[in-house]
């Protein structure tokens, strides 16, 4: 059948009538969700009637059944991989965005090392959040603007390869993306499962981890969201026949203690000696474990977290990251000497106002923070300083003494760390009773109807 | 205070802001729906956040003070005329839309007849509704586009003026309209409220009668929202210092037995030469009454009532009308030969197929009927043929006997008489059963707190 026709043969489908049909909180057709997504991407529907459709999708909610049309609609609006190549399995990790979140530059080397093929296509920060590429770029040389082949390439030497959307991926994602920016209709839970469906899957990837944040820090700040958007994206990949998981984890205080791009590298580095700090380690074997599981070269999750923390201790995973910058045209120096990265001006101690403990953070006032020393970005135009951030001296449950620091800020601007300071000082709350309760990194795992009988023993979750 | 300022004066407003907020079902400020209405009609907002704002509007509704700063701004938007010089008061009528509505035709004449000044800015035909400006051009040379000093000059020298909507009046309303029209957001009765009483209150009128149709050749099928609208109209009006009332009245069959231009103004010339069907009499005289009470010049409605019927019987009306027409270089001749105005070259029954009683009517196929005849128009741009349409030779509870005329169609072209017959003939539903209940013609009379108290003694009405 024609795609632009709807049940009637001879009718055409009109913008109009969808919108209208939405509005009216009905289902719309697979037909008529594709005919909008080409249209509209096509030039064919004027901005007008797609952003009074992505208002009625924002306030009517959408059906399983057309989350997944929508998602497949916008991932064929591009290319999609096809890395059938490979005889590896082809496995990615992505998250919803946090503060400090530097998983993606130690998993990707990691699962490559544990066998499997990671094409890991990432974004920037924005708002408060940092982003995989700012990371990346603070290493002197590193290129994220691959092309197909020369992505194909890297990811045929060492198995892993990071870089930036390409203009092939997902149009119909970055023109929708920036009208729903404009007109009050980015959070939408089912247009942020299409967006991000759409790119990761037209990585060509057999199966998919999902970092779902949630918590202070997070753009999800209730659990709630954070799970239903979870569900909405495990169906939808289960739906395309991927392997799925989402792990609900915690957001309501940085991960790691570092924040800032070249001081996210540093600490990835760490982690990959073996060292870092907990929560972060912690993190990374879980999805890694999952990866590992799910790219079927571990029996059981908690098999793949074993196999990861060996393929730390062993070095392989730093060797892999090593072969991966060297592949990309980064300075591999800095792997061995972190002081090459960029460093900033000024170090500087925000120190506590009394004694108590950390009762609880602004995890979004750090991130904004960090964007105010000028290390992310308000705007898509903004530049970013690899070398300014923020390393957290406490985190929730930590005590403290009066004039004890709490973080220091890397700056290179006088008058922005003085703005930076008071933002952070405001972002700690200090409680003189001790006891405060750590919420558990990972709050739950979300796996599709699919994935149930499978047999996956993780020491995460719950 | 500055306007394009929110609650702190130093944030100027940003659409998307205000796009959220209504998204969230907050209520807007004035200062914020103005900035809105501003922005936009000077192109400074585009297209796709107003749509945005339209949809969210359409879902999320609107409280009456946002109705009536909505309608306050649109209102704004363009020129109010001051019509002072006049010492009567100035009141007008506006109806909803209805098949064989032709009231308009013979209140401006009437009650300019009865001492008070009728500035009427009427609309042209669209879907299955006809329009007053289609009308009046049937009559040869009627020139319905004078600029604002002809019509001021037509009001001073007979007391009434019918005219076509200026560029000068309301232009945010005709850039809003275009842009609902294509995105689903018609049909809000908080915007089909601000765009009517936007246009009406521009006509600088003390007096407004709305007559809000409701039945199957309605926009407003259901009559608990045609109430609503009235409602919300009723206190728009009278928040902007306005007597006001509306009249719910029945549309579940056309007005009268005449649909189509030429043929409605035939029939209009019946009822002020004191002819014409009942039921159409019955509703301008009620209209009538309200508009001679509310503009001061009868004490009660049923004495405005009486007040117009005389002014029919004394033939003072149709020479009211016969001025008009003059003074709009319409040329007078048809008035007392309307086998002048324009005529179809064929004329056809539609016959029952069985005996029985007119049990209901799919008025809204009708008015189609017309349009598909060339009579109306689908498109704005569509040209009318004043000649064809429909006479009605059976209304509800009529009695008719298989092979006896449902109604004639008048047409310039047998193809659309076809079709337009295979309409008429599904339109009517015939029962075998006598007793079948009309419907009363006046529903409801609705009048805001303001007018409670007023001394109103209608006949209409419950």
């Amino acid at each position: 059948m024609n795609q632009r026709q709807g049940s009637d043969p001879a009718t055409p489908i009109r913008a109009v009538d969808v919108i209208r049909k939405k509005r009216d909180g009905q289902e719309l057709s697979r037909a008529e969700i594709e005919y909008l997504v080409q249209a509209y991407t096509g030039g064919e529907i004027p901005d007008y009637q797609a952003s009074a459709w992505l208002m009625a999708v924002r306030l009517r909610g959408m059906t399983r059944k057309e989350t997944s049309a929508l998602t497949n609609a916008m991932l064929r609006s591009g290319d999609v991989l096809d890395l059938s190549e490979f005889p590896a399995k082809k496995v990615d990790k992505h998250s919803t965005g946090g503060v400090g979140d530097k998983t993606s530059l130690v998993l990707a080397p990691l699962v490559a090392a544990g066998g499997l093929v990671v094409p890991m296509i990432s974004g920037r920060g924005l708002g408060h959040t940092g982003g995989t590429l700012d990371k990346l770029e603070s290493i002197p040389g590193f290129n994220v603007n691959l092309s197909v082949p020369q992505f194909r390439s890297v990811l045929d030497a060492c198995g892993c390869a990071m870089i930036g959307q390409t203009s092939e991926i997902a149009p119909a994602d970055r023109k929708l993306y920036a009208l729903r920016d404009v007109t009050a209709t980015v959070d939408s839970l089912y247009l942020i499962c299409a967006s991000i469906m759409s790119k990761k899957l037209a990585e060509g990837v057999d199966a998919l981890v999902l970092d779902v944040k949630t918590g202070s820090g997070a753009f999800m700040k209730k659990e709630e969201d954070a799970a239903f958007l979870a569900e909405l994206m495990v169906e939808t990949g289960e739906a395309m026949g991927k392997a799925m998981v989402a792990l609900i984890t915690n957001m309501d205080q940085p991960l790691g203690l570092c924040v800032g791009n070249s001081l996210e590298v540093a600490e990835v580095l760490d982690v990959l000696r073996g060292n870092g700090p907990e929560d972060l380690k912690e993190l990374c074997l879980e999805l890694a474990g999952w990866m590992l599981y799910l790219g079927g070269a571990a029996d059981t999750v908690a098999q793949g977290k074993l196999d990861a923390e060996q393929l730390i201790a062993s070095g392989k995973a730093l060797e892999k990251f090593r072969q991966m910058v060297a592949l990309q045209r980064g300075d591999t120096r800095v792997l061995d000497d972190p002081r090459q990265l960029p460093r900033a001006k000024y170090m500087q101690d925000v120190t506590s106002p009394k004694d108590g403990y950390i009762a609880a953070m602004d995890c979004e006032a750090v991130g904004t923070a960090c964007v105010v020393l000028g290390g992310g970005r308000e705007k898509k135009e903004d530049a970013v300083d690899p070398a300014v951030g923020i390393v957290l001296g406490r985190k929730i449950g930590d005590r403290i003494a009066a004039g004890e620091p709490l973080c220091t800020v890397h700056s290179n601007s006088e008058a922005r760390a003085i703005r930076a300071t008071k933002l952070l000082l405001e972002s700690y709350q200090i409680t003189d009773a001790p006891g405060v309760r750590r919420k558990s990194l990972v709050h739950r795992v979300i796996r599709g109807s699919k994935g149930k009988d499978q047999k996956e023993n993780s020491s995460g979750g719950k």
